[in-house]
């Protein structure tokens, strides 16, 4: 079924809450897919053990697959492979790319997860063709990528691209990555919920809708975006902000890139695809014209696959490149 | 006494208060350098004749030029040689590049200053050898350059770069750009000025020191500058500021870019180098950590002459690209 010369590659989306593993063709078309949850408390090696059984589920042949990427929520070393920092995982300096190379047999390359999903992006997704892009994910955090002149930026140590942690409101809400003022503190799932909870606060009221809606879990992102589109006002108000708080992220980041296209994924923009309609309206509105040339956002194709696509893209042009063994 | 073989080029720095042509060797020597004021009611094609001129007095012997670059304050087309806009010039696409190769019989090549001081900085100054650089220049303008895997960004419309323009205050101070919350609104000499005329006039007792520095002239950003080094509380505090809001343009930057080493000049750095500190120490303090693993802060070396030289040696450039007829 598969076509000869391992023409495959098994790509790995690891968050802090699921594992998931396809195997995908060199069009960036998923074969077949595992997935299973994050197993926190078991640490590093349960999950090198979990990714192999997974990869395994997905792939009785290993003959057929080429190499495997790995696309981890965190700080990757993606020369060596080594997992610097995690925090959604708890992980420091684990080297995930030897370990993976050990059990599996097969050259591994780990990158960050959202790194590797503007790989995808580009290769295989609404980035397509275009040299100059910027690829922003919005989820519980924000994370991106940066093609400029035909290749994906990697800066002096291979973390371009951390775009959550872009300057937004200099001394501003305080960020997971313990600076103020971050992209992130404003757009990530993780700050819409704490902005929601803050304004429920300030106004108990208004924000009944929302209590009402999380019944008696937490107020979360979910729930506002929910509540927003059921007509509740606050919660209207606090997207109607995070499409002004994107907009004005992206303006900046025009301003420095220069990009031909801006993609915009993630689980919030998929949530509330009006997003991307207010990131345009405001990237035309607002940048220097010559930057509007022939500016274009779009929406990412590739839905909850966009993980396992880029990683998997990666292994493949890291394989045709001749950088792995 | 020049070296045969059309081994040298010229530099234009055209601005909105002067004109600055020099003769550049290839290692980014200046030979000789010609000043005018710019004539700003004359146009374009007294510019022209104004650059011609300083032109044939830095260069007796044309024939030992090979290529001319000029820099301008503005958005420029780099492709083409026309400027786009050029607000502080008071012109909106000409093409300047023809026009000045018509009247030298020379290749011109026409770049934004700012980018044309990067690629200067890059190839003779404090950004020398360094693969992956962020050049920032803080003068009335903000302006830069991104140099990433050995190659300076240009962006889909040659335009990348304007980091001045990147955000900084989502929502935040008006901007020459006409949006707001830019670094430029914040760092830009005009903006210090303007910073400085509002704590004035909310605290008049406290702005007298400026006011008094001042004279019968307006708060500038040079007073305010010389008002801080004379022990001036509230000039010191606006600089203190300044630092701070520079720190965290910085910051920014590194996380979208990860560079190697962020090279600071222009005015406003020349006049209060101490601000290389406050940006050294902001980034030390607030990037995620694997950002600093090997990140420096410098001041540029070029001084004054960055302009010409930049835009000679990015007219160097051209010529051994062959992109030059």
């Amino acid at each position: 079924m598969a076509p000869p010369g391992n023409e495959l590659t098994v790509g790995v989306d690891l968050g802090g809450t699921k594992i998931q593993v396809a195997v995908v063709d060199r069009d960036g078309g998923v074969v077949a897919t595992h997935r299973t949850a994050t197993d926190l408390e078991g640490g590093p090696s349960k999950a090198v053990a979990d990714i192999v059984r997974c990869v395994h589920a997905c792939a009785p042949d290993m003959s057929v697959i080429g190499a495997v990427g790995v696309g981890v929520a965190g700080q990757v070393d993606a020369a060596t492979g080594i997992v610097r920092s995690a925090p959604n995982l708890g992980w420091r300096d684990f080297p995930l790319a030897d370990r993976l190379e050990q059990v599996l047999g097969l050259p591994v390359v780990v990158e960050n997860d959202v790194r590797a999903i503007a790989w995808g992006v580009w290769n295989h997704g609404a980035g397509r063709g275009i040299d100059d892009l910027v690829v922003l994910f919005v989820g519980t955090g924000v994370g991106g990528g940066i093609v400029s002149g035909g290749r994906l930026l990697t800066g002096d140590r291979g973390v371009a691209g951390e775009v959550g942690h872009a300057t937004l409101v200099a001394g501003g809400r305080l960020c997971t990555c313990g600076r103020r003022g971050c992209i992130e503190a404003y757009t990530g799932g993780w700050a819409i919920a704490a902005r929601a909870r803050e304004a429920i606060e300030a106004d108990p009221e208004a924000g009944r809708g929302m209590l009402d809606a999380a019944g008696k879990g937490e107020v979360t992102a979910v729930v506002v975006s929910q509540a927003a589109a059921d007509g509740d006002r606050l919660a209207s108000a606090l997207m109607e902000e995070t499409g002004d708080y994107l907009g004005s992220a992206a303006v900046g980041l025009v301003h420095a890139l220069n990009p031909r296209r801006i993609v915009l994924g993630g689980g919030v923009i998929d949530g509330n695809p009006y997003l991307v309609d207010a990131v345009a309206y405001a990237v035309q509105s607002d940048v220097i014209p010559i930057f509007a040339d022939r500016l274009d956002v779009r929406q990412s194709e590739l839905g909850s696959q966009a993980g396992v696509i880029g990683s998997a893209s990666l292994a493949t042009r890291r394989m045709q490149d001749g950088s792995l063994a």
